[in-house]
């Protein structure tokens, strides 16, 4: 049986979740060959009789792993002869505090401004459900929340400070250093998912952030070029 | 030769360097006793000779090291079967960048707000020297700086929101997971930088940030407990 990364998936095949991204990484980053498979919102819960309410699933030859962290704990221990995804449990406690850190500064500026583009790409049957689940999320309708957004670009740019001074200051290239690791998939996750839905750039071209995205994006043959994205800087 | 840590004291020899805290907790953490030695600003660059312009300078019988990741790789490299700071170099790594994310969202809020507490604090000898060289840094006097400080204790405390989150949505004890470490240290270290000089208490009482500062404070013997401190919440 062959190993399939079941990933969400929106119109021209844009592959939006950054929870999927961060899957699809670990997996690049342990040599390990897989099919991400594109699934609709509202496929997921038909999936394997309804297993997991959310993607990212992996499908290892018939063992099935739902959730990020449980696919990248699943990968370390079931291949532990090939690259590990944390060199230990620092590491792996460090990487969850990286997702705090965009998860508390970063998602919720960007969630409002994303979610009617992220609706618009969606497949038409997945509209309606998307739209009442996030209208719901954010206290208004997809509209107002976008509207006026690009005075919050400032905001946006300022977020991402921390991750802007890891390269100037400490003069690191990748968030785990010299090599790539799970907290750079974290947060490049992070901003696949809004290249590949929003219609408004949101850094500056000479930013070192889009720097270190495109490097990201070099990785493991290409990886993150294997879905249409929008222009990440204006 | 006794092991010293020069470090930074005001009056009632409060001890405000977040870089000393730091380096206070390596040598804590690998089990080595040291003397932490009181200087003021003016005396730094007296010792051996003006080698080091900062603190924290570590004598290590005679060995001498400046600069806190200096002295972090010095005592791995010098003690490598004692404790480790760094399980590898995605951990140090993950440290710089959380230096990166204090120094990007939470030191730019504090600066004004705490310099003129610094200044009130610091020894009669070193007041001038202070007021001068941050007021050049700051582009304004110390007290037009801190001017209207209570109207921005909402921006500091929504920019520890990813320490927050890492305690609560993460349901971690410490950045590094089950056990303090280095980034614990870092991020300790600046809040125990507020608290020996601010007047002004910047969280709340049932914040799970205080929380997990007071376990910090706790470790290695109390170390957090040995400057006077102000209560750093209302």
């Amino acid at each position: 049986m062959p190993r399939i990364l079941h990933d969400l998936a929106c119109l021209d095949d844009r592959r939006p979740s950054p929870y999927c991204w961060r899957s699809k990484y670990a997996l690049a980053h342990k040599g390990l060959e897989f099919e991400a498979r594109p699934q609709g919102f509202l496929d997921i819960p038909r999936l394997y009789g309804g297993a997991h309410r959310t993607v990212p699933i992996l499908d290892d030859d018939g063992h099935l792993v739902g959730d990020s962290w449980a696919i990248a704990d699943y990968l370390d221990a079931r291949y532990p002869d090939r690259p590990r995804l944390f060199e230990g449990p620092a590491e792996r406690a460090l990487c969850r505090f990286t997702e705090a850190w965009l998860f508390g500064s970063l998602v919720p500026l960007l969630m409002p401004m994303l979610a009617l583009d992220i609706h618009d790409h969606a497949r038409p049957e997945d509209r309606a459900y998307f739209r009442e689940s996030r209208e719901k999320w954010l206290g208004r309708s997809l509209e107002a929340a976008a509207a006026g957004r690009e005075e919050r670009l400032g905001d946006v740019r300022a977020a991402l400070n921390p991750l802007r001074l890891n390269f100037t200051v400490q003069g690191q290239q990748y968030i785990t250093g010299d090599r790539p690791g799970y907290a750079d998939y974290i947060a490049a996750g992070l901003l696949q998912w809004v290249a590949s839905v929003a219609t408004l750039p949101l850094l500056e071209r000479d930013d070192p952030v889009v720097a270190w995205l495109e490097r990201v994006r070099d990785l493991h043959g290409g990886l993150g070029r294997t879905s249409p994205m929008y222009a990440i800087a204006a």
